[in-house]
This record gives C-alpha cells, sequence and structure tokens, in this order.
C-alpha cells in the first residue's frame, strides 16, 4: 500500500474535520452516560425529524444497527429473507445467526436489489418444516453501489406489507442514496419499518443511528440495544459526531461528493479498452472487470480489493474525501496499465 | 444536575485532552480498516507486552468486552460463578444469557470479592441436571470500590486451576487496582485466563482491551469478536486512544488521581457525624449511608445515584478529572446537610 | 437399590397398562406424520375443550414444554421471575438461558409459591441496565408438593395481568394439583396465558401437552416447537398416551391416587418421633426431616433423593402406582430406624 | 388418503411388533429416571459396540439427533457446511440456527452428496468478516435416497481432516445405507467423528440414537442434551425400541426390506413410458419425474409428496412394512395413470 488515496474501502477515510471539532465541543465538562444527555436527545430529535420517524438510537457500528434492527422486528421464530450479495450475508462472520438464531433465506439479486417477484420465491408454505420469513432485508445503496429507486422501493414495501413481511433497511450508505436520488432521507425511510442510517462511511469516526419507522416498536430498543453491547456510555462522542453531519446536511454534501467521484472514476475507467464497468454507478462504488494480469499490477501501486476472483471484477470506492485529483490519477494509471 | 462536578459515575467526565489529540492525530491519511492498520497493530503489541498476554483485541465498551471475553472461555455448554454485585449479572440487561446462552450462578459476595470458599459452594455434582459452571468472573476493582489482593485473587486463581474453572476478569476499572495496589497490569493479569482492560472510565471517549493470557485461545477471538459486533471498522481511533493512555503511563496517572480523590471524599465524609462509609475505599467509589432525607437534600445539588434505597447507602464515583477542590466542597455541602 | 417401590421421583414408575394398550391400538395402518393424523386432532381437540383453551400442542418431555412456553410469551428482550425453586432454574441444566436467551430473575419462594409482593420484588425500573421481566413462571404442584390454592393463583394471574406480566404455569404436576384442590382443568388454566400439563409422571411413556390460553399466540407454537426440537414425527403415539389418560379422567384417578399414597405417607412418617414433615403435603410429594444416620440407614432399603444435605432434608414421591402396602411398609422402616 | 399403503414418508408406518414387544416388557417395575436404568446401560453399551464408539446417547428425535451432535462438534464462532439438500437446512424450520446461533454454508450437491471439491468451494480465508465452517455435515443415505461408498465417504472425511474441519453424520436412515451398501455400522461410522443413527424411520414408535466417535467430546453430551430438551426421563422405553431394532439386527432386516421394495418400486415406474427415475434408487427413496396431470391423478388414490412442483418431482418413500403386493398395486395404477 502506499500513500496514495485508498479505493479500497470508504471505511478507509478518516474522519471529516466539522465531526472532530465537534467532539472535542463535546468534550467540556460532564455529561450523563449512556444516552441520558442533551446533546444525545437533542440530536435523536433531529434524527427523528428528518426521517419523520418513530424513534431513533445511536449505535457503535453497522454491523450493531444490522443486527438490532432485524431483532426488533423478528418475531423470536422467524427467518429473514435477503440478497445474495447482502452484507448480512456475507461479511457480518454469521452475527445475525449467532446473536439473534435467525436464518437468512437469500436471493440471487442482479445489481444487489430484490423484487416482489424474487422475494415471492422464498416464501414457503405454512409448514412448520419450513423456516418462516418474517423480515425483508433490503440494502440501499446496495453492496454494488447500485440504487433502489423510489419506485422500486415502493414496490417491494408494498409487497412485503401485503405479505405479512416487515422491512428492514440497511443504511450503512444511505446518504449516497439520498444524494444519488435527490430525495429526502424521509421519502426513502417510509419504505421500511426499521432501518439504520450510516454516520462511519460518511465522515464520522465511528457512528451509526438506527431509525424506528413503525410505531408500537421503540419501546423494547433500548433493552435490545443493551443486551447487543451496542450502548455506548459516553453517549455525547456519538451524538457530536452526528450533530456535525446533520448541520447544513454535511452528509448529503460528504456523499454527493463521494458519489461524483465514483462517476467519474467510472466514466474514466469505461472508456479505458479492456476495462468493463459491470453495475451502473449510482452510489460511490465502482465494479469493473479487468484482466487479472491488469488487477495484479494496479494493486501494487493502489489499494483496493478483488471482489470475484474467478469473474476478475474488482470493486472501488470512493470516499467524502476523495479529490478529482485522486480519480485522474488512478484513471491515468488504469489506462496505461491496461495499456501494457 | 447543576454544573458542579458529577459524582454519579466515572462515565460523567469526558475525555482526557491527550486522548482527544491522539484522536486528532490518528486522523492524518487513510488508513485500513478493522485494525489492520499500522497503529492497531503498534498499541496492541503494547498491550500484549504490558499484560504479558498471548494477544490484546480493542472492543467498543465494557459490556461488549465481558461478553466476548466469557464467549472466549466457555465451552458451549457451561455456566458462569460471579458475586451478586457483578456488573454481568446486574448492570447489562441480560447480555451474557442473550449472547451467549450462559446461566450465570451467583454469589453472595462482602465487599464484592469472590472467595475460594464462595464459589465452591456453586460448583454442583457431575449431574446433567445442573448447571455446570465453567468460568468464574472476578471484577477488580469490584463493583463496591474494593480491590482483590494479589494474594487473594491468585488464591482464587488456585482455587479455579484446581477445579477445572477457567478465571474471566472484568477490568473495567484494571488501572484504578493497580493503581491502588501499586502493581503491574502483568500482575494482575497472570490471575486471569482472559481479562478486560477498561479505557473508557480511564479517560478515553470510548475504548476497552480484551487481554488474552491463556495460550490457544486468542485464534477465535476475531469472530467472536465480529460476530458480537464489536468490531469497530475505523479502529485506529480506538488504537489512538489507548496509544495515549498508554504513553507514559498516563492510566496509571489518571486512576491514581481518581482513586486518591476517593480517598478524600470517603476520608472527607467518614468524619462528618451521621455518614457511614460502608466499603473500604481502595479504588474510585466510595458507598455511604446517609439519612434519606439528607440524601434527598444533596442530590438537590449534586449528582449522584442511590445504590440500595432500602439500606439508604448511596454511591459517589470520581473520575481522573475530579478536582480537589470539587471534593472538599462536596465534603463540606455533605457535612453541612447532615448538620441541619 | 431394591425391587422396593422406588420414592424417588414420579418417573420412576412405568407407564399405565392404559397408556400402553392405547399405544399398541394406534399401531394400526399408517398414519401422517408430525400430527397431522387423525388420532392427534382428535386428542388435541379434547384438551382444548377441557382447558377452554385456544390450542393444545404434543411435546415429549417437560423441559421442552417449559422451554417452549415461555418463547410463546417471552418477547425478545425479556427475563423470567420465577422462586428459586423453580425447575426450569435448577434442573433443567439452564435450558432456558440456553435456548431463549432469557434471564431467570430468581425469588425465594415459601413452599415454592410467588406471591404478588415477592413478584413485586423483581420488578426493576424501566432502565435499560436492568433485564425487563415479560413473564412470571409458576409451577403447579410445586416443586415442594404443595398447591397454590385457586384464590391465590388468580391474585397471582390479576397482579400480573396488572403489571403487563404474562404467566406461564409448569404443569408437570399439574393433575396433582387439580386432584388435590377437586378442581377442573380449566378452572387452573385460566389463571395462566400458556401451561404445560404433564402426562409423563402421570403414567404416560413420555408425553406432554402444552396448552395456549391466551388468543393471538397460537400461530407461532408450530414453528417454535419444530425449532425446538419438540416435534415428534410419529406423533400418533404421543396422542394415544393422552387419549389413554383423558379416558374416562385417567388421569384424575392416577392424580388422586399418588396423592392419596403422599398424605398417608406423610401422616405415617409425621407421627414418628425424630422425623419432621416440612411442607404441607398436598400433591404427591413428602418433604422430611431425617437425622442424617437414619436417611443414609433407610437409603440402603430404599431408593429416595437427599433434597437438602445441609437442612438434612429428604423428599419421597409417590406415583399412580403406588400401593398403600408400599407405603406402610416404608413408614415402617422409617420408624424402625428413627428408633435406633 | 386412503386405506392403501402411504408412500408419503417412512414416518408414515407404525413400530414394529417387536418393538412394542420390547416396550411392554420394558414396564415392569420402576426404573431409575433419565438413563440411569440398566437397560439403558445395556442398550449404549451395546450401540457403543456396534459402532466402535466413544459413547452413545438415546434422543427423542431425528432433528434433536442432528442439533445435538453438531453442537458437540461446533465451536462456539463456527458454521456448517452441508449440501442444499440436507435436512438440517431444509426440514428443521431454521432449528440449528435457532438453537445453536450457527450459519449453514449450502452447497450445490448432486445426489446429495457433497464431495471434497463442493466443501473447498465453500471454506473462505482467514477473514473475521467471513464465517468459518468448523464442520461439515453429510446425510447418509441421503435426503435423494442415494448412498455415499465408502470410498467417496472416506474421501470427503480425508479432505475435511486436511482442512481442519470435523464431520457430522445425520444418520436418520444409516440403517438403509449400511443394509444398501452392505457393510457395518462401524464402517460407515469411521468417516465421521459424531453421527446420528435413527431408530425411528426404522421401525421404532420414536427414538434415535447419538454416536460419539472422537474420544474426548462424550463429557459435554449429557448437558448439551439436556439443556437441548432431548433427555427423556422414562429412558427406559428409548431403550427398550433399541433393543428390540439391534436383536439379530432387526434393524438391518427393516432396512433391507424398505430398500428392495423401494428398488421394486423403482424398477416398475422406470418400466412406464413417461415415468422417469431421476435419482439412483439406493435406499428407500424413489424420485420420479411424471406428468403434473399424472401426478394429481395418482394423488387421488395414493399419498406421496410433489418433492419439486416445478420440475414435476415426486417422493416415494417405502418402509420397514411396505410389501411388494403394496409396491405392485401402485406401480400398476401408476402404469395405467401414464396411459390415460
Amino acid at each position: 500500500m502506499t500513500q496514495r488515496k485508498s479505493f479500497g474501502s470508504d471505511n478507509h477515510a478518516g474522519a471529516h474535520p466539522d465531526v472532530l471539532r465537534a467532539v472535542m465541543a463535546a468534550n467540556a465538562g460532564d455529561a450523563v452516560a449512556y444516552g441520558a444527555d442533551e446533546r444525545t436527545e437533542r440530536v435523536t430529535a433531529e434524527l427523528r425529524e428528518a426521517f419523520r420517524a418513530d424513534s431513533a438510537f445511536l449505535v457503535a457500528n453497522g454491523s450493531g444497527a444490522n443486527v438490532l434492527g432485524l431483532s426488533v422486528l423478528l418475531r423470536r421464530h422467524e427467518a429473514v429473507i435477503c440478497a445474495e450479495s447482502a452484507h448480512i450475508d456475507t461479511d457480518e462472520c454469521g452475527s445475525a445467526e449467532r446473536l439473534l438464531g435467525t436464518k437468512l433465506l437469500t436471493v440471487p439479486a442482479r445489481d444487489g436489489k430484490l423484487t416482489p417477484e424474487s422475494i415471492a420465491e422464498r416464501i414457503p408454505g405454512h409448514d412448520d418444516h419450513f423456516a418462516q420469513p418474517g423480515v425483508v432485508a433490503v440494502t440501499q445503496a446496495t453492496e454494488f453501489g447500485t440504487c433502489y429507486t423510489l419506485a422500486e422501493l415502493r414496490k417491494v414495501a408494498e409487497f412485503c406489507r401485503l405479505n405479512g413481511l416487515r422491512v428492514y433497511l440497511d443504511g450503512a450508505r444511505l446518504a449516497n442514496a439520498a444524494a444519488s436520488l435527490d430525495c429526502t432521507l424521509a421519502e426513502l425511510a417510509e419504505c421500511a419499518d426499521v432501518l439504520s442510517f450510516g454516520g462511519t462511511k460518511n465522515g464520522a469516526i465511528g457512528a451509526e443511528a438506527l431509525i424506528v419507522m413503525r410505531p408500537g416498536l421503540s419501546d423494547a430498543v433500548p433493552y435490545l440495544r443493551k443486551q447487543q453491547t451496542q450502548l455506548m456510555s459516553k453517549m455525547r462522542f456519538l451524538a457530536a459526531q452526528f450533530e456535525a453531519l446533520l448541520r447544513d446536511d454535511l452528509w448529503r454534501h460528504n456523499a454527493a461528493r463521494a458519489n461524483a467521484m465514483a462517476r467519474r472514476l467510472g466514466a474514466g475507467a469505461a472508456a479505458v479498452p479492456g476495462v468493463e464497468v459491470v453495475h451502473p454507478v449510482q452510489a460511490n462504488a465502482v465494479f469493473a472487470r479487468l484482466h487479472p494480469r491488469h488487477i495484479a499490477a494496479l494493486q501494487r501501486e493502489w489499494f483496493f480489493h478483488v471482489w470475484d476472483e474467478r469473474e476478475s471484477v474488482v470493486r472501488w470506492m470512493t470516499a467524502f474525501d476523495t479529490t478529482g485529483a485522486d480519480v485522474d490519477a488512478f484513471v491515468c494509471d488504469i489506462r496505461a496499465t491496461a495499456a501494457r
């Protein structure tokens, strides 16, 4: 790895300066712990309003938000339907199964998106031998850097409502989706019963929010959060991070910047002979197919992950602090490498 | 609550300025996520050395460290023996039961300390109807602000070794114990198989370490940590906090200061007629019995918790940033209140 | 152990001849598996009617019924309040914690019975650090061979209703209670939201029923039962056992016989100098204090368990097939032993 | 459904008369509960010897045996690799996930059989984001009525040994495999670390055995069995069932009969134009493709399940009590139906 900008993950970026400043400011004096402080109350009220939600809770990380969110929605015996590419299935080490005892029923999903038709495939009859889905988990923006349109999301939500399924939305990159679709957080949220709103990939040190839309579920969240070890004691420091991200819609600016850099990278790479961009670039990720030899050569100078070795597909992520110069230098090297 | 220093919890204090500075410094440039960065490797190596441990892992909070630590030591069917006052039993909302499925076998424990004799009471025969303890969980410093002497701790460890039990040590306030006993972290740790080392109550924003002493256990920890949602993505910021606490033994200075303030408060309060200090003040907590009317009067001006309403016992905690002036003002008010 | 009647447990008895005959009769021809056969439908309908219940399900054993019953009632984050003597806490190896992740909040309970006052002791405030009880588990007849009166049971139920708690009733010996109180099963059941009805200790080979009283809970039971491995494939053979026990109230005759034998034994033992019966004999158990030397002497000829070694208290159980001659011979030996 | 022999499941058959006789015989007198009786000790010793095993335990049903067996082998954080057709994944309502918190990593498996190559596909790198398999679960005979040859099984076992994976063998129909391969139980068992041996589908009322081959694992089984509610109190009645099945290898005769009937049915059906037998008939199941209209017509007279509606494939099971006349009548109707 070099000193060059990492395209490996939006987690490789540090924190936005405004976030750090807010954390410093929050350090003054004593504050009641575990979220009973004024800053946390103010910030969660802001979140509630932005999402037109029933309640909002701060948690430490994205896996924590996902497991907590599912636990709020799942009846004790129920399973979860999700895309084969869903982070909860592929990248959380079996956390949902371990902590909730739930089974994940995966669905092949082109571009990472579920549809009413693909969900329907995994709904079994009411036979006590078959795991019964209770929740459908969608990711927005998806793990492939695509976004459901609002219409697509509403179709999924409507199908779920008619079939007695609840919707959990993994919003680790919800900001990127909102920026991409140029819509409000509330418009995205109204399609879900519970969702997460990711701060970490958007410029926070480490902070996520769980947003509860459906009334009647909020009372259990504090206990579930504590049991799942997602209750932080000096909560003011989580609150401060969201304070900064919410102020003047910093979250949207950060996401829009990352998205723009991904589009720039996608367009630049697509123009290189021998490089194929395999998913629409609708958020802050570019998935591209290159010759394995070119991948290896590029990885000597740049940090990024091979997504699918067999398919020779890589993933390039941009972040809130990726610059046009970073992208241009990278595209230049891609072009030079592919030409060899 | 007033602007006066809180004696409610060591979690009410903010972060030490050096910790914040280290976090700022860690923000420069990109860093690989999930603990593969150089700073995390350096800090966990330092921890390993300080504890003469097999391995060290950073986690987000104390409940997370406790559940993770128990999970490393427990066989699938086993239960945990702990004191009735143990944080894992009383204050974590049933997290160990929920996430690990383990049963907690509690022991009445004077001053919060287990002994070989009291542990022996909860070891049943090998009958498959009875939950079989596999781990003994001790807290050092205890929830009552007392400390096991090294000799006491070694007796417990020896008893456990002879009886096929492993020792988990909840070290949310291990720094306070090390400062109180004037011993090294390694001396405390050698009595445990796995332990936590708390940063949060010692001046961190929110960071704890899990220390694995017994060889052969470390390989599973990364997976258990991820499953239990205690793996933070931008790990450099956790590492930075410990970097600051470990530099020039800041952790020990912070703990010593908090301890000294508790002793000052304990001595001051004990000298007030009508106030009884009910546990030895060996760390940063003072437990005192006052008349209920005096408690109510004091709580109008100062923030602290009633520990046992029936016994009319309160808990006063000091922190790394409690000053002599804070304590003296508080003692002055205690005296004035008790005199009314 | 000798060929003499065991007073060790009502599980030491075999099956009632009528039960075996019903099992033989059920063997004719094929039958759909997993409870979709006509016999199971008929028997569960009979149970539903006898209990005036919403639904009834057959399961393999008592621990299975208890865990299943609790799982039907508990919200995901909730804990259970039960007596310190409750079988689920003392004799099921931590099964409820393991399979449900729930915490058991135990209450000291004289004669094994909970009261509104003792339950109230374990209800904490709505603080997310404290495990929140959702279910109160009572045992009827209790583990001490006592019975709640209907009035006592109703008081507990009413208190629970007012405090948002649900009632699970462990009815492993419900038949003994119904016989003792001379009441119907429905009268006992109306105090519970879910209860078990034990067949095994009443003369079955191995069969228990789970009875759901509160509407709106039954739909999840088949899935929970299957997940908890309590769904038997050749269900007709469980159904046949209850068919026999329900026919002409065989269950009540069996229970009444066992109860009568316990009363005879209790009265006989109480009349022996040096023997103290320590709990009212209201079902099929006698708890007695004897000199340790006499206990040892008796155990050379008779099979029974020491209940509390420190208190020198033994437990003697009678069963549906205990005879007056068995009891008289035993009392005779008790008398002879105590006289030495 | 008619009075005709069911081809729906080997669970639709009743119990073998010898099994019922043994149960009757076991009813004489009292017996210590929970498996400490002489009959259970004798029978488990016989099982141990037949399998050349470390230990043997009786449980109530097949799902219970599977979950228990996996729990003995899995480290706390580990996942299970199994075929997509594995009963634990498709037909146990998510029991393994629910009770063990483990993730099932499924593998497409032709004829239901895993191979070293297909297993290798699901072994990820040592990255804490990926669920780490610890156990490979094979089924013998498979859910498709095929059998691994001993050579195939040994290859899987050897691959697992070399890759640090343990082998659990779901032997719900192990008897059918042993009869089909004409091998001993010990020859099958030596390829596994833990396996189940099914009695229920072989003519029992309801009884399965868990066989532990690998030394050092047996001590935990009693506690795991109790926690998982698979410990039956009047264990003598489970023991009696295996007593009957083991006497003069009744289990082998029963399995051989069922297998022979399946071969007869398979051969008969395969000779009918328009009927395609889609898997080799190596145990007691026949999978056949028929025209949907013919399936519907046949189901009006005979009981069996459609396995794959889209593929128009049905499953026909034979049992220990299926007769040649049953099969011939069925084949006759298949022929007549297909001719219409």
